[in-house]
C-alpha cells in the first residue's frame, strides 16, 4: 500500500517560493497563472501486513507529527492499494 | 481554476532525504512504513478566463519547462474547476 501526503502552508501563511515563481512565470511569457503556492509531497510506501486501518491512524499520526510544521502547515493524505 | 503539480525524483534516482525520513521514522517507532519519496508539490491558481484545453497545455508546458528538471525528475499533475 502506498500513502501520498501533501503539505502546504496554511493560506495565511506567504509563500515568497511561489511568489518568485509566479513573478519568473510572468516575465518568462507564461500566461495565465495569477499564483503560484509551492508544497510538499511524500510518497510512503507502507508494509504489506499493516490493514487499511491501522495504515490510516499511523499515517495520519506520521503526517501531523512528523512531516508538518503544525504553526505554519498543513497536510491532506490518501492512501492507495 | 486550479492546477495540481507533482514532482518527483525518478524511480532510478536515489532520494536521501527521503532516506533519511525513513531512518528517522523507524527510530521514532513509527511502524510498517518500508521507504519514503519526497517531492515537490504546486498549486498554479488560473485566470478564470482560460478555457480548459489552453489551460491543459499551460500547464503541462510550465510543468514540463520550469517546475521540473527533467535529467532527474518527472511530473503529473491535474486540473479542477
Amino acid at each position: 500500500m502506498k500513502a501520498y501526503v501533501y503539505v502546504t502552508l496554511k493560506r495565511s501563511v506567504l509563500d515568497p517560493q511561489g511568489q518568485t515563481i509566479q513573478s519568473a512565470l510572468k516575465k518568462m511569457q507564461y500566461q495565465g497563472v495569477d499564483d503560484v503556492r509551492q508544497g510538499k509531497y511524500f510518497i510512503l510506501t507502507l508494509e504489506d501486513a499493516l490493514d487499511a486501518a491501522t495504515a490510516h491512524t499511523e499515517v495520519e499520526r506520521i503526517a501531523r507529527e512528523v512531516l508538518t510544521n503544525p504553526v505554519i502547515e498543513e497536510f491532506t493524505f490518501r492512501l492507495e492499494d
